[in-house]
């Protein structure tokens, strides 16, 4: 890419790197509530709704705050005080989602798998059949606990089937991943400007069926993550309820002009996936293994075992390929030592081969041989 | 001002005007969990602690979003389940803490006065003594609905003489009017970023007394808007709970600088002083009518009648000042007719000036010569 930060590359799932142009467009302060913003805004939502095909079906709420935030508005409007939603965990962020549900007190249950594998269709149907109290279903498209991508289509066909209603959390997917809200039922799906899209973080938004939203009146469980609310109020007015995070809604408008001329989520995907490839294929070149088969590897945020080498410290390993402009980030795996390297952001071929390239140096500097995995 | 926008000065309660320098800290990414954010994000706690003097006793939470979510995350937080908060009410923004106890769950009782008229500190007194089952107060600092300045000192010192706690709701008011919590007996003041701060909207935070948070465990209403798990994990960790809004919080790190340079909250609220003071001379000279006496008139945003002719018409006044480089806003008030001018953000006398040159031009446009109120 051309737009080269004097500040070292994000290869993490968010914050992550974003243009120079991105960033440009927060160089103006906008009147909330006047026609110029009140338009970018609703342009703004209108194209991500597009993304996923959902323009006829769905409405686009957005919210302030990280993508966590957003998650919980969606469960907490959508899920009724008396439904009981089954979560979907093979990661933090599913984990995170029964937090949210534990909190803010909806009856939920947990359907977990390892950290390493998907979920089996067969066996979410089995259990929304033995449980007709269920009334929702919550899933994680790309889980970057791992960097695994999930099954969502195989997940929605199961969901819809039971007739039971599906909340996607598709954070570090949306607008990359291939998602069709025509083909793929679901309810609600919810990201953040910060992943895919290359906007900046501090706002997240859920893509919700606008029948679905129309039902949730009195849902929530907070006023600030009511979507009800908040759609209703933009509805009349085409104002957010509170202050909106002017700067931010100016960024995404670019960052979403920017995803337009690189052909969409098609076209970023593709991006991705080269930015994926150049990385495994270069740490494996390196002796280094991934946690995952390229079966289950989404093209988001790759998992790499810690080298069994004992000059293997994360810290110092950090700190050196931090010193070459690259900023990695920690592992998150629960049983396994593990670190991991992400690929999305305004990040190309160019960067990925210099990324390779500070791993390599980082480890001939910290000494370590024996890069692959530990045994046992 | 030195570093005028090409866009119009927002003259609002906010988002408001910012200065180049501050938006310009916006141009860079960075990584969350990085020690340069990490720093800086400490760095930006600390100084929003000394702002009100309460480094000894009190701690700094941020919180993403708007104002309004860092008031239901003090709220949610701080009042127990079991708990009864009296809510100060004699505007927009007090209603709104009593519709954010009603979402969620919150006992809560008002004491409501007319939007032109502080609340009674006496009659305050009574209230608790009536009601022991009163454990917290909530009061606005500055009321921007009318601009009115509420006592928020004979407040505190008549909660505290109760026993009960008190949380400020400081938004328009943090960081230029004095408050001194060695002085003012508190458990919590929240604001945001982007009022007299003058950073970028989209973050706010909470001061809160470090024992009162201690207490809060598990009270809160919400996973995201939980400010004793944002607060405990800070401070095990030095990282925010979930992704941070990374650019706003160098912008407000900047505007901390531009506060400090400025003389503090002493220096600016001298600017803005003179801010009001030109705004209402001017407008007053114009045979405008504002709402309230200078001695509950705060300087931060201005309420002024409608005028009684009836060639003046909001929308289109709006748009004649609007094409002259100025953003006012509507009024706010549940029954006289009114608008409202702010007074804060990156302006100065030149900019007041041109302001109330615009306002004029405007009435003239539009034939506006009965520039009083309406009678009755």
């Amino acid at each position: 890419m051309n737009d080269k930060p004097k500040e070292p590359y994000l290869l993490t799932p968010g914050p992550l790197t974003t243009s120079a142009s991105v960033k440009a467009a927060m160089l103006r302060d906008w009147g909330s509530r006047d026609g110029a913003f009140t338009a970018m805004d609703a342009s703004v939502r209108i194209r991500l709704l597009d993304i996923v095909e959902a323009g006829d079906t769905h409405v686009c709420v957005p919210v302030q705050g990280s993508g966590t935030f957003a998650v919980e508005a969606a469960v907490g409007t959508l899920v009724p005080r008396e439904g009981k939603i089954l979560v979907l965990v093979n990661g933090g962020y599913g984990a995170r989602i029964v937090k949210i549900c534990t909190a803010i007190g909806r009856p939920h249950v947990a359907y977990e798998v390892p950290e390493d594998q998907p979920h089996d269709p067969a066996e979410l149907s089995r259990r929304l059949g033995a449980d007709p109290t269920i009334t929702h279903v919550a899933a994680i498209h790309c889980e970057t606990t791992s960097g695994i991508l999930n099954p969502v289509e195989a997940i929605a066909e199961v969901t819809a089937g039971a007739g039971r209603a599906l909340i996607i959390d598709a954070m570090s997917a949306f607008g990359a991943l291939p998602l069709d809200l025509r083909a793929v039922r679901a309810d609600a799906v919810v990201a953040s400007a910060n992943k895919c899209l290359e906007g900046a973080p501090g706002v997240g938004f859920a893509i919700v069926r606008r029948g679905a939203l129309e039902d949730a009146a009195g849902n929530a469980h907070s006023l600030s993550l009511d979507l009800h609310d908040q759609w209703t109020v933009m509805e009349r007015t085409g104002q957010w309820r509170f202050t909106p995070p002017t700067h931010l809604i100016a960024a995404l408008d670019q960052a979403l002009n920017e995803h337009a001329e690189e052909g969409g989520a098609p076209g970023r995907l593709a991006r991705y996936r080269e930015n994926c490839r150049i990385l495994v294929e270069g740490l494996c070149r390196l002796g280094l293994e991934t946690l995952l088969p390229d079966a289950l590897q989404a093209p988001i945020i790759v998992t790499i075992h810690n080298p069994a080498d004992p000059a293997f410290d994360f810290s110092r390993f950090y700190d050196t390929v931090a010193g070459r402009g690259f900023l990695i980030y920690p592992g998150k795996l629960t049983k396994l030592p593990t670190f991991r390297v992400g690929c999305i952001g305004r990040l190309g071929a160019p960067e990925m081969n210099a990324a390779v390239q500070a791993i390599e140096s980082a480890l001939e500097e910290l000494g370590v041989t024996r890069r692959g995995r530990t045994a046992g």
